[in-house]
């Protein structure tokens, strides 16, 4: 199935997609929204971020692949690696971290550049989110079941902000830095997906889901351990390599085998 | 004005706060709340933590006392305060990151140590509740008008996770690491207020407001240049030097003058 939060006449709901046509939910799907009202076209809404969340949890460094940017040339990147690696241990305990909610924007909306982020990059993710309250699950099985459904997402980050505040909450929470969409996909199979990159059409980051370290299931696990995850929460599962700086008149796209296209432009604040 | 948050026969809502009465809202208070029904005696109804924020914005290395511990005798945190400000510059661009909404707790709750937790920290500090959508504010001045109260904090962190992490959100969100409360105090003038942190009945943590580095004014402003702040989110302004470890069977108590006190016990999982 797939969920869509849309906007019509003003009124902001949830919606289950049939086709090219939405009907609107009672509430959200993952809180027991039944159908209500007559189908609508879709391409005569707009399309939200998909997701109401109490929190967006994020893990840092969870791509073999995104490693190899350390090696590349690109210094700001490899400085934050090397700098992260030298103290955590990503293999044996993800890096999590938040992002604030306020930061999320929808399907085509615009990721705006703010003069203090400085270079600003994309980031492809495969985001997941939560379908019951989970603490302290049993095991990875019982945190897998607890993920409603998939989408696709950008961790978009300001480098010169995530390099001077060694904390990456802000770098990483500028209004627009958490494009959504551009639906949740429940039946959906984590294991061995495409998830790719694509900047003004050319294809920049491409890896499939295999190269998690943690995959979903382990990521929620572990998430859970600490803190109660709610329904409507988000986690984006990392990024692999291919990474680079968006600007002004830029378009990316995230594309996952799947699931489909969240395509953004890009703009100057 | 104090306002509580509370839960009478089973129902959670906001209340006003007049002597030893509590008076139901029929909303938060910062959205326009209006007093409806009796008033009820204080004795009789459980306080919750008073705050539903979309997001709890936290600043490292706030005060110059804090920084004090780094010459103490606490190898972990000099480790974790040397490693910060070696690379971050607090005195130019306070060091934000978000605790989970999930880790909230209410007055009189128990803080509870999880066993991966190891080293567990207490953290009083100052707490202020947004009252209006605030972004890139004009002045301080205007972000100082957009808080709406003020209330006592225990940022309570895990220092063994802090330290293996590097991002700090995780070693401070654990479910019930953010006391808060009792209630929200409108009348404050948080310039030079004494908070303390008390211990089984000894004051383990003592200084002004005065002391420091970025006040709420200045927090409020420069996080709001990155991202929107929205009616009730929370910001914890940061603690003083003198911090030490909980252990199962202790009480903690966060003192703020003009305000109160934020008491919780502590026991293991």
């Amino acid at each position: 199935m797939r969920y869509v939060r849309f906007e019509h006449a003003g009124e902001r709901c949830w919606g289950l997609l049939d086709g090219d046509a939405v009907v609107a939910l009672s509430a959200a799907p993952y809180l027991g929204g039944q159908p209500v009202g007559a189908a609508r076209p879709l391409a005569g809404v707009r399309l939200l971020a998909p997701a109401e969340p109490s929190k967006v949890l994020c893990v840092g460094l969870n791509y073999r692949t995104h490693r190899e940017d350390e090696q590349g040339a690109d210094r700001v990147i490899a400085d934050i690696i090397a700098r992260n690696m030298q103290d955590a241990a990503p293999e044996k305990e993800p890096i999590l971290f938040l992002k604030a909610p306020s930061a999320l924007v929808g399907p085509g909306d615009a990721i705006v550049l703010p003069p203090q982020a400085g270079r600003v990059d994309y980031e492809a993710e495969l985001a997941l989110v939560i379908g019951r309250p989970l603490y302290r699950p049993a095991s990875r099985q019982e945190a897998l079941a607890g993920i409603f459904a998939y989408t696709c997402a950008n961790d978009v980050s300001s480098r010169d902000v995530q390099e001077r505040d060694v904390q990456w909450m802000r770098a990483k929470s500028f209004d627009t830095f958490c494009p959504l969409g551009p639906w949740l996909e429940t039946g959906f199979d984590p294991a061995d997906r495409v998830v790719e990159g694509i900047l003004n059409g050319e294809v920049r980051q491409r890896t499939s889901t295999r190269h998690l370290l943690a995959d979903p299931g382990q990521l929620v696990y572990f998430a859970a351990q600490a803190m109660t995850l709610l329904p409507g929460d988000l986690f984006l599962t990392g990024t692999p390599s291919g990474i680079a700086a968006l600007t002004p008149g830029d378009r990316f796209t995230v594309r996952i085998e799947g699931i489909g296209e969240l395509s953004n432009p890009v703009r100057a604040l």
